[in-house]
């Protein structure tokens, strides 16, 4: 992991600090230029005196106004009703699994991910002391059958999903599966945790409903957030949820002292949601995500000879290139070669996954792409070379 | 604690909301009218082109460039230097505190803490399942005498202590004691968490360096925040520790898949950092805060014969009522007058405190204050009566 973290926090401080020369495709980032600073300063502008209280220690579930305004967009934008009060503001994903573990896992619990899953939900898991375990997916998502077998066997208090446009194998879970997901998970008492950050980032066709559609039911915590349709910097994401869960979170000693969790950053981007704003920054978004998905898929079959199906939405392409058995080895040529990329044991809880690597194509645009295969292609063959003696 | 929170809850989502007729002197929230919303909206105008990297995840630690400036300003502010490696951004001192709880104790640990103690530090410790012990204190704070005993007698993870204009009890450790008490935590490795958020905010005179002059060497983070001294519900802070513990932080899961806890806001009060716009905001706290406790004292001394030192900064004052055991038993007598207060006992590990209250003089101007103490004074009339027969 070490190394992504690092590429991170090189482009995180300023943009300029990513070398030039190497194209990094492990970078699970927006482009620089699809950050929408005027949008944002210009919504700042329209703060207004009544929205003082926004500077105050905010409501602990989120300002109502705002829940309601995101609810709005989230119906719109899921196909199926949400109400505000289901509705809990944070700080984004990673705080949202980060409060999730302190308040519904103890250390030694038994946490079920995807095989593979993503590698820094892994993390987050590890410093709260759970115990991961794996479970099977094929080209559709998890395996009902993998989890119900798990179930029995590990008593675990939480399943970790990426039900839509899955990080890192793209894959989306057909409606069927969901709802048998949903009921196993229900009887066995263990809460379901699906994050669904990239459902909104569909290029091709709407996906099947979130499992935010079976929140308000109970058992579900659905985590949302605009670092993937609006700017990672704001730290603004969204848990959805039946309000008793939600209270277990508000009333928490961490909420109660500090309020909620972001009133400044949410009154901002209210206005971005009742001007309809938001929705016309992510019809953009799916544009410009779709063609580079599509140039990316291209590439590769062009230069590498790889097929593989153009992404339907999201930020990542999964696959395996011919004749590399372990991508991890396949590093340092591609470094030299001026490219990098996602690893698939990064991803793995097992140590597996060797044969698969993980391409984002949320960063760089479609010339990049298309540059950064080329140098792909150019360390495959490298690579392969003195192995076979060719 | 429900009551607090309750008031909190309500005022937080729309200040309208707080009854006209009740004064909650419980409330450690800055007055609507002191929060700052046109320079925040000045400084958001501000944002360049080139601040567009703060919209992107931040680097872990937080933006250099703003850690840079709030170095600066804490140096002024303390009167002793700080270096921009030695801060860490968050959200605030509960995310800072919960952050290390995650990170530097587990289940079943004990902590110190002054007793009487910021109630709602205790529930955050309690949500990690810490054990709480309070330390004895007198008029200048935390006995160091206490303090070695309860080392040697419970091996703790960690010392929780509010060294200046304490809450609730509005002591300042002199310096000696300081000494004294880093000395005492580094002989025996136990973390020392100085909630500092109170030091900027004095009325009259400098107070002893804070805990953070020790942090440089060592086993001491020193919290702070925004909140008091701009706006809480921008939800910006900072931990100030020697650069290997911050690393423990930078380094987590939480971190590194979210990235830094604030790119945006800090980007905005780097702003105001800069210009000197916060340094000026400060000073004009400073001055308001000071009338009001300056204020506040005078009307308990002249409506209930009440001798108390005016509070020489933060927020709150401490004190008991002539005749009144216990503090709680009077709130409801209190609440018809159409005032509260925030009785001793929240402020309590072990159910003391009894005969103490906390007042706030943060939120309301001098003249609701002295209507409140009126009606704190009729209420501990009436309460007073029936006991007494008169």
């Amino acid at each position: 992991m070490v190394y992504i973290a690092g590429g991170q926090r090189q482009v995180q401080t300023t943009q300029s600090e990513v070398s030039a020369d190497l194209i990094d495709l492990a970078l699970g980032h927006p482009s620089p230029g699809l950050l929408p600073l005027s949008l944002i300063r210009r919504a700042a502008r329209r703060l207004r005196p009544e929205d003082r209280p926004l500077l105050q220690y905010g409501y602990e579930q989120g300002d109502l106004r705002f829940r309601s305004l995101l609810a709005g967009f989230l119906s719109g934008g899921y196909g199926t009703e949400v109400s505000p009060e289901e509705l809990f503001v944070c700080g984004g994903v990673s705080q949202a699994l980060d409060l999730i573990c302190s308040l519904f896992t103890r250390p030694g619990d038994r946490v079920l991910v995807e095989e593979p899953s993503y590698f820094l939900a892994l993390r987050i898991f590890a410093d709260h002391g759970l115990r991961v375990e794996g479970l099977a997916t094929d080209r559709h998502g998890l395996l009902p059958e993998a989890l119900r077998e798990a179930l029995g066997r590990f008593r675990p208090a939480m399943l970790y999903t990426v039900p839509t446009y899955h990080n890192p194998a793209g894959t989306t879970l057909p409606q069927d599966r969901r709802e048998r997901i949903v009921e196993l998970c229900r009887e066995h008492g263990v809460l379901l945790v699906a994050d669904e950050v990239y459902h909104l980032l569909s290029f091709a066709g709407a996906p099947p409903s979130p499992m935010a559609a079976f929140a308000g039911r109970g058992g579900v915590l659905s985590l949302g957030s605009f670092s993937k349709i609006l700017a990672p910097g704001l730290r603004l994401g969204w848990i959805q949820g039946s309000p008793e869960l939600l209270r277990t979170l508000s009333t928490c000693g961490f909420l109660d002292s500090g309020g909620g969790l972001a009133p400044f950053t949410s009154a901002i981007v209210g206005r971005l949601l009742e001007r309809g704003t938001q929705e016309a920054h992510l019809q953009k978004l799916r544009a410009v995500y779709g063609a580079r998905a599509r140039a990316l898929t291209e590439s590769l079959r062009e230069r590498l000879g790889v097929e593989a199906a153009p992404p339907a939405g999201g930020f990542f392409l999964w696959l395996g290139l011919p004749g590399v058995t372990d991508t991890e080895a396949l590093l340092p040529a591609a470094r030299a070669a001026g490219v990098t990329f996602a690893p698939g044991r990064r991803f793995s809880v097992s140590g597996g996954q060797r044969d698969r690597l993980r391409l984002s194509f949320s960063y760089y645009g479609q010339g990049q792409l298309a540059e950064g295969v080329d140098r792909l292609a150019e360390a495959a063959r490298g690579f392969r070379s003195p192995g076979k003696g060719s």
